[in-house]
């Protein structure tokens, strides 16, 4: 894949977002997943990075979501995520293409999916299109794809402040240059434990987050599922747990709505100083949290912003040592 | 192993520790270790549980250690212990028996040894015994040995008010029931995760933790190495992150020196209330962040108190996150 021209029809009407918040953008995968896990079976049901992601992040600000399903996507996921404060007037919807579709298992301590198949359909086809309505978004996240097209889609926006980008052993193996310019041009990155390690060649966490700091971002989060998170920057490392919880039914999605919780947060905040990365990321453990707690969004739904602010000051609480 | 009577002779004089604070006994091993890891090789090294719970305990209030090795010990071990407020009336040195020996291996992310070999020596013999002067000990460490050993000792003392044991994959394996009357008998219980899993066939450490709480101790610990630890009691749980460090160069005893500060600081306060349970983790988790930072004792050795104050100090505030 090389950088190309992109040009992108299409409109949509900005939302009102609290005073001194940020637009955000979340550009990922839109999917139609099977889950087995040690609690039952979900077939069929609504999944993706870009939707786990804005269902955390939508709690804080109106999320505008692009990306591209088939045409077999069905109204009623559409509706799930209309009722959401989720704009979807970047969602296209491509004829005579297939949804992607994901079929994974989790069981054990369940903090790895094994993925049983997977169809990559619409996302092993062209891209999707930032609306321009769209462009002037200050705050983005450029879920796990193809480093080269999280660049493009980058290079749709007029000026954002903060763009934040996930990715995968798939890139780190096969794309690593293309994903060190995603790198250096991101205000921050997040990922996963694993990644952090495989993208550094660091088996000490704290170097590999500082390696990839070195890089260029001005702040890197690293997810450890269960384990909790890491959060380095410029004035060095915070590390927090998970939220202990007995509730694990579903892990799908726990990574996207962590990293939707923060950029809610942040976008929210309208910053992303130190102190406020920090609460980002007690913001991101909570939803996360919740998103677990049941199959694809089940749990997320019932979720509320007070049910949020109310655990996550538990969590603070829980971590007030003294 | 049978629970037997034992007759304990031997006298010592008992120290002076700070005002309101708890007598602490431990006992375990002591060993001669080899280690290599990444960083280097130690040959030949004083090691073992007793050892490294001793150094971490002895910050806090003098120890009392209780032990055999082999007519193969050191003068120079003994020295390096009794210079540190650890009572020796209860390291007995058996002649014609050698030190237990252990020889392992860390790579990769260094969260699991890999033993290239082990020599029980006196370890396969008879335990030691409690001096007499110790059996008013209040508070007891019961390192990882056979559990009918452990409640042998534990018999030895005449009223202890805060007992602590620990235990591995070899007892949970073989000797369960033994194990399961153990735990009955104490006030907590200090493991690592695998242990907690492996104990009570939980995948969920929150449910591992309530499963082992329910079997009678007052508070259940789980060590999750880099990850932190867990604080399991009535009131609920606590979890908290490691001490987030680069210098990771011999991981050998951090279990050990966790555990060490932990009973170090609740012997030191006299209590073991919940909000003193959770300030002694924090402390157990600065003392294990030192322990590795060098091999066998070398870099515990360096510190004092007052760096172990001022890391417990950085650390709650790095979870002050509000």
């Amino acid at each position: 894949m090389k950088d190309a021209e992109v040009i992108c029809p299409g409109s949509g009407e900005g939302q009102t977002i609290p005073k001194g918040g940020m637009q955000l953008l979340v550009t990922g995968s839109i999917g139609i997943d099977t889950v087995s896990t040690p609690y039952g079976r979900a077939e069929g049901v609504l999944g993706g990075s870009a939707v786990y992601f804005s269902f955390a992040a939508a709690h804080y600000v109106p999320v505008r979501l692009v990306g591209v399903v088939g045409e077999d996507f069905p109204d009623g996921f559409r509706e799930t995520l209309k009722s959401r404060n989720i704009d979807l007037t970047g969602l296209e919807s491509r004829q005579g293409s297939k949804t992607f579709r994901w079929h994974g298992r989790f069981h054990g301590d369940m903090n790895q999916a094994e993925t049983v198949c997977v169809y990559l359909n619409v996302l092993a086809e062209q891209g999707p299109c930032v609306p321009a309505a769209f462009s002037d978004s200050d705050a983005v996240f450029l879920a796990n794809t193809h480093p080269t097209l999280q660049r493009e889609l980058l290079g749709q926006l007029s000026s954002p402040k903060l763009v934040v980008c996930d990715t995968m052993n798939h890139w780190i193996e096969g794309e690593r240059e293309s994903l060190l310019q995603t790198i250096g041009r991101v205000t921050g990155v997040i990922l996963n434990d694993a990644e952090a390690r495989q993208l550094t060649g660091r088996g000490n966490l704290i170097e590999a987050a500082e390696t990839i700091l070195g890089w260029g971002p001005g702040f890197v989060m690293v997810k450890k599922g269960e384990h909790g998170a890491l959060l380095m920057t410029a004035e060095g490392p915070t590390a927090i747990p998970a939220y202990p919880t007995k509730q694990v039914r579903d892990p799908t999605g726990a990574g996207d709505s962590f990293a939707g919780g923060v950029l809610g947060y942040l976008s929210a905040e309208g910053k992303d100083d130190v102190a406020s990365l920090r609460r980002a990321m007690v913001h991101g453990t909570v939803t996360a949290s919740f998103a677990i707690e049941g199959f694809s969004l089940d749990r997320a739904r019932q979720v509320g912003r007070a049910d949020i602010e109310q655990r996550a000051e538990q969590f603070m609480r829980m971590l007030r040592l003294e």
